[in-house]
């Protein structure tokens, strides 16, 4: 990633350029880049005072004026101001309407409506014009000067409010001579006749909302427009999460984690929580946090695994997790998080780990159908800032073999090994085939090879290089890793030694499976790669809150 | 905590007693405890030969009798044994019946059944009774011995399945002569007519499921009972949690979280995932577990506080978050955990945060009527072997502000300062009174001394030695602690330099509010508590799947 251009960075360039201006300040050169004659100068000097005294007479003039007004009678200074932090001083009853419920409807009527300032406009000293916006909607104020309710005063106080700021106003709603294109309401505008300030923005934003907000189209048009970098975003995060596009994709990862529930709840899961801080680095050693466990070692999860696979072997039959997972990974890519969310599943079966794994595909197609449907006010708002296709998926998920997948890497040029891993420019290659052939851009592959999966998954009962094991994947990246796990404690101790993991360090693991267990499988899914790949975000960032990586741990 | 029996002890004074009878066994004591004359001595090495010459005979016919059986042709021997591990090599569409289903409905039909064997007791050589287990519904299971689909074999190898194997089945429904009292399914057994292991467990279980299920009921009719202490129960929690009470409680756990989320979803709450490593131990200094993060120190939130204020700063209104927090408290209490999951919810208002916290007092309300209702069976089951009362609570939440605390203590005799915190002993006491003077087990304290409250609190406007904070307690617990938090920067930074907390490390957070904030409410919850306290539980680690202490990392 690039230096960016920070505030600090600005204030440094500032300072450097107003240093070396006073150096100069002394040398007068004229149009050709030469100092200037004597006679020249001494006429530059006169011209100086003149408009040295041009502008003092314009002060004494200012001054004169701003003392008249404010001598003069204030109509409306009931109406208008700072008001006192809120307390909870009191409780009024009033009857509150939120911007998005504005409509011609209520034209006429007087409400009561809490929003920020997110631009003003003055059109001479007797109008302004203000876009209001609460949440994702926005809507016209306006303010006339009449000298009863509305004072020139209170027009300037109203020009003056600083972008960001919240205020509390009340107003009657007009239907406009036209409708107003620039907001979401576009049928009624609000004429105001009270205005407070609730919560004044003091500093300097870093960025506005309108350049946070801008799309791919709108730098089409207009090349020169300011552009707000992620990292810049990232660093004022708040103010940037106030944009529309982020405010609906973090409902879209909502809704996610939601109908992730309501189908498994559906299925019968319960709901569980396992620990984060563990006493073993059991999955593997490598990517792993320490923590200071009163003057112990312990490790924070890699992912539930082995504590949701103790579930299944105390009965629970099937389970789910919602919950953070922490890889010490330093790989500073589009798409790794230290920090994400998993979205993690178990369940037991009678004869064939398909029937899990089926029924996970099933689970996918229900988010993604739900999502377009229940959620498409949402998706509308985040495509206009991030444009992408909705991706094409059928009833069921399409299902391919590990060995299939080589076959159609191969057909389409690529030379690779049998039981290699694919890299991630595979995996989209792959995506890509998949979407001409099948035209579907959801998939599952099924028997991924043994020697490139963890020591828990079980081999394949046909031929032991490959395994009961399967990835899905969403427009060619991969969303979500599973398999049928070994229930077996005499095959997993096997399976330990032959991955060389350190067999002390699963003691409580293995024992579970002594106690007897079913056969079952599951899978693990990162909500931000769901949201990231569902939406066609160009970087995981986007779609965590507060996103952590080897080199971000703030805000 | 006193020491309890572990099985190591066991095993160590089992030892003991054998060493101590081997040094003893050359010394012949007769019956009045003086070593044997050496006539007496003769006889009893004759009675010894017999003896010898007996066990011998028995032993050979044994031998025998094993060698006969191997040889007879065993017209069942297809359908028993071990099966192979399921590695899903093959989906044979059979339809399966779980135990919870079986019912004189289907009698007379042949079903397909996986279970486990929670017990066996053989009748003879030619019967066999096996109690079949699946969650938590339990059936009686027949052998007879027919010679022609069951053997003698087949019988005695029903009786050699060790307990807690998963074992699957063909088996015809009966309806017995009588109701099978001991098993949740009384109306029909199942004639078992092929048996075959699918899990077998090979080493000793712990304590039996029987034993860690018994109530304190069970123990006073009959004090002689094995106790299984909490402490073995959680170093064999995979077994543990395979009893019904545990089943339970992890459902109704996982219903609290279900309804929480319903509740505040109908209330268009978004869901939000904030990171659990930060920079700062921003808090407060002390009770933060330290992270190694690529050579940084980082830290594991304490709460998600901070940043649910930083998402209504930016303007998501109402969020909710369930995810683990954690403390590095060194307090082995019954109710501290250090991990544990925790409700949290943040909310914007328009003038009171009233609005907020009776919002949150009628959620728990919609949950604790909802739990009733829809978790009955649940909740019975818990009941059955933790006995306890439903909590009292009317339609509406009681509330009562502080001062009014101290009145009601006081007015029962307890000396205590008008701004001090309750202690615990205090608050059971307060429960107690309200319980009697208001009939309700769940209330609200509102109005806290703003001094024993966290920085971010809002001074009461009308009294600043007071604050608009509450805590919600449930059965003379405290469930939940909320308040209005200060939206304000500059209030806000006089208040964290009045607590000593670094400004420094509250940079980001703080920016937050100078970028404009609309006043807010919201309130933390700890899962495991409300679980404890609604089920009478006598410790928080009843309620925490693998819990987390300062001396407890594992299992």
């Amino acid at each position: 990633m690039s230096a960016p251009e920070t505030n600090t960075t600005v204030a440094i360039e500032q300072q450097q350029v107003a240093e070396l201006a006073a150096q100069v300040e002394d040398i007068v050169l004229g149009p050709d880049g030469n100092p200037l004659s004597k006679k020249a100068l001494k006429k530059l000097e006169k011209e100086r005072e003149k408009e040295q005294k041009r502008l003092e007479r314009e002060a004494r003039e200012a001054a004169e004026r701003s003392a008249r007004e404010a001598s003069e009678v204030d109509c409306a200074k009931e109406n208008y101001g700072k008001a006192p932090i809120n307390m909870s001083q009191a409780q009024t009853g009033t009857k509150w309407t939120e911007v998005k419920d504005l409509s011609a409807e209520l034209a006429g009527q007087t409400v009561h409506v809490q929003a920020r300032v997110q631009g003003s406009r003055p059109t001479g000293s007797k109008m302004c014009f203000l876009v209001l916006r609460e949440g994702t909607a926005t809507a016209q104020g306006l303010l006339v000067v009449n000298n009863e309710t509305i004072s020139k005063q209170m027009v300037k106080f109203a020009n003056s409010i600083s972008s960001e700021s919240l205020v509390s106003l009340v107003a009657k709603v007009v239907v406009p001579s036209e409708p107003i294109k620039s907001c979401t309401v576009g049928d009624v505008e609000l004429h105001v006749s009270k205005l407070f300030v609730i919560s004044e923005v003091s500093v300097t934003l870093p960025f506005s909302i309108d350049s946070a907000s801008r799309s791919a189209l709108d730098y089409e048009k207009d090349p020169a427009l300011n552009r707000v970098l992620l990292y810049t975003r990232l660093n004022n995060r708040v103010v940037d999460l106030r944009t529309t596009a982020n405010n609906a994709i973090f409902k879209i990862q909502a809704a996610i984690s939601q109908l992730f529930r309501e189908y498994l709840t559906n299925e019968k899961f319960t709901e569980i929580h396992t620990p984060k801080i563990i006493s073993a680095a059991s999955e593997g050693g490598a990517n792993v946090f320490r923590v200071d466990y009163f003057k112990r070692n312990a490790y924070l999860a890699q992912s539930p695994q082995l504590f949701k696979q103790m579930c299944i072997a105390s009965d629970f039959g099937k389970v789910y997790e919602i919950a953070p997972v922490f890889r010490a990974e330093n790989s500073q890519t589009h798409r790794h998080l230290t920090e994400y969310v998993g979205l993690d599943l178990e369940c037991s079966f009678r004869e064939h780990y398909h029937e899990v794994m089926n029924m996970i595909g099933d689970m996918f197609i229900y988010i993604f159908k739900n999502l377009e449907t229940r959620w498409a006010d949402e998706l509308a708002t985040v495509r206009k800032q991030y444009p992408s296709e909705p991706i094409q998926v059928g009833d069921k998920p399409l299902k391919l073999e590990f060995k299939d997948a080589v076959a159609l890497l191969r057909k389409h040029g690529e030379v690779i090994d049998d039981f290699d891993d694919l890299t991630t420019a595979l995996e989209k290659k792959l995506g890509r085939i998949v979407r001409e052939e099948y035209g579907t851009d959801f998939y599952m592959v099924d028997k991924f090879p043994l020697a490139i999966r963890p020591f828990y998954t079980m081999p394949d009962p046909e031929n032991p290089q490959y395994s009961n094991s399967y990835d899905f994947f969403l427009r060619g990246e991969e969303i979500m890793s599973g398999a049928q796990r070994i229930h077996d404690a005499t095959l997993l101790k096997e399976r330990i030694a032959a991955c060389g993991v350190p067999v002390d360090d699963l003691a409580d693991y293995i024992r579970a499976f002594e106690y007897g267990c079913p056969p079952h499988a599951g899978g693990g899914v990162g909500l931000e790669r769901v949201v990231m790949f569902y939406l066609g975000l160009e970087d995981i960032r986007y779609s965590s809150l507060f996103p952590r990586d080897p080199t971000r741990l703030e805000p």
